[in-house]
């Protein structure tokens, strides 16, 4: 739940008037996403959301992520459209931080998605990497294999207060992630945070992808990897079979996954699941008194990433020969 | 900011059958108010707020909001009106909560309110005390004279690791509220907790209020003691006369203040700002580890508790004669 930022009346009237969208008619700071300040406003012109940009959010990366957003647009893929203000341009600023107003998309996100619901998400996944093939831009991902040590290195030693031997275990993934972790797989523009949260569906189908503001450049079956992991295990910690083969099925209908990105899932699914203890690791020993944000559970991922240290194949994840 | 209950699709649609809103198209938490969770929800039937009722709201007390909300919108009051379901109930439950679904209210609330502004909320006022005297229901003030004792009893010794001395000053305030409470003024339906995120202005005038949660039934004058409190200073602390008088002026223009109501704003005054000092002080001292809610310094309402101890009359808030 996140609104990190507070917003004067007289600031956000001034950003406003710089847009052709009328009078403001209601603004609600939304109570979802982790990273920046969200508002929903509804003007003459209809329903938009406000973000603010918080400083995880490197002021720099915007132009990419909004270049992102409207090419996948033009590609077809239902994801919030920037809105350019009467300058025509679509970052501006509101109390202090960078700021832009997207499109309002319906929908709802799912608390328990089913296996139909992964392989709707298979899809659209592989369709966004397809659409972002063209796409000009380049970000390198801050959080991949070169970014997971110094993650490491910042929860340190306190790692074993959330768990006994966290510490080492990490140390000992780290070293086999380096030694295996694959080189020369496909690259594209990669979402990087697929999670429930980041899709809506209506009426059961998919309706729209939101939230591209870890999206880069990284190999395409690590997003697949990513979302194995975000979507197909249980609150228990056991992997779905049924939701693995919706997903993988759905997504190679799209785009077929070679030889090589096959034999790499499993550890891709391990490096994916060392991306997300770790920053969560880093936020739950870094929460400041009075956060207003609760912090992950770097453990569930603990337990994912175990998991895939026992898979031996991608027919674990349920991929069909 | 405040959801503090998940609530899960199955939940969700199941409680929405049960109304005839049509199809859901967005659910979005909302990180505003600080004791129930809301949701604005968007139905083929336009825009509602979803509110599931948490421990701090008596579930018993739920039939004399919603009958207050109905009777106050019967009379001209702009304020949230809740939806009958099917059977022609609005309470029902969510997540093992009791939850209601209310019209939505166009309107933003402010950040920085103006005299002018403190002028609209004063007339508001006036109007809701004239449309809740028809009102037969009736709920007993909880956060009144009786109930600070136990609050101040609550916070204890500890008040002093707020400000030293906090304790003393707390109890010498308590016997002077005791002695000196005023007796025998116009009772009636009162907002309670009319403070600016509660009002929704739209273009500059005032469009809805919200938030009867904390309404019962205590002197008309308090009320307006406590809206002198929220809106009339200053973020330094300092009292603004101007407010001051375009809201006691404002509320005169349609419900006049009787002598003895006029005489007793000081005493109301303090009492007011006794009440919200020992609630936020009892909320800052129980913050709970992991909470997901800032809480509001108790000490701006020491500052204006101060104020109050100073002032020889009515006058000294901007009452003209």
């Amino acid at each position: 739940m996140a609104v990190y930022t507070e917003v004067s009346d007289q600031a956000l009237q001034s950003f406003l008037d710089s847009y052709a969208l009328g009078a403001l008619h209601s603004c609600k700071g939304i109570a979802e996403g982790v990273e920046n300040s969200n508002f929903l406003i509804a003007t003459d012109a209809g329903q938009f959301i406000l973000t603010l940009y918080e400083k995880r959010t490197n002021e720099a990366d915007l132009p990419f992520f909004v270049g992102l957003m409207q090419h996948l647009a033009a590609r077809g893929i239902t994801c919030p459209q920037p809105v350019p203000n009467k300058a025509g341009v679509a970052l501006g600023r509101v109390s202090g931080r960078p700021a832009c107003i997207v499109t309002f998309l319906d929908g709802v996100w799912l608390r328990q998605p089913s296996a139909v619901h992964c392989g709707a998400v298979g899809e659209a996944l592989a369709r966004l990497h397809l659409a972002g093939a063209d796409y000009d831009g380049a970000r390198q991902n801050a959080l991949s294999l070169a970014g997971w040590p110094p993650l490491a290195a910042a929860a340190g030693a306190r790692a074993d207060d959330v768990f006994e031997g966290l510490t080492a275990f990490i140390a000992t993934e780290l070293a086999y992630l380096q030694q295996n972790w694959p080189e020369n797989l496909p690259i594209g523009i990669i979402h990087a945070d697929l999670f429930p949260d980041n899709v809506f569906f209506l009426k059961g189908a998919l309706s729209g992808l939101i939230d591209f503001y870890f999206a880069c450049t990284d190999m395409l079956s690590y997003d697949l990897a990513i979302c194995l992991n975000a979507w197909c295990f249980e609150a228990d910690g056991s992997f779905n079979l049924t939701k693995g083969q919706h997903m993988l099925r759905a997504y190679q209908s799209v785009r077929p996954l070679s030889t090589a990105e096959s034999e790499a899932l499993p550890v891709l699914a391990r490096g994916a699941a060392l991306r997300f203890m770790l920053t969560r690791l880093v936020d739950w020993l870094n929460v400041p008194a009075g956060a207003l944000v609760k912090p992950k559970d770097p453990m569930e991922y603990f337990k994912k990433l175990r998991f895939h240290q026992k898979v031996s194949s991608a027919r674990d994840y349920g991929l069909e020969p």
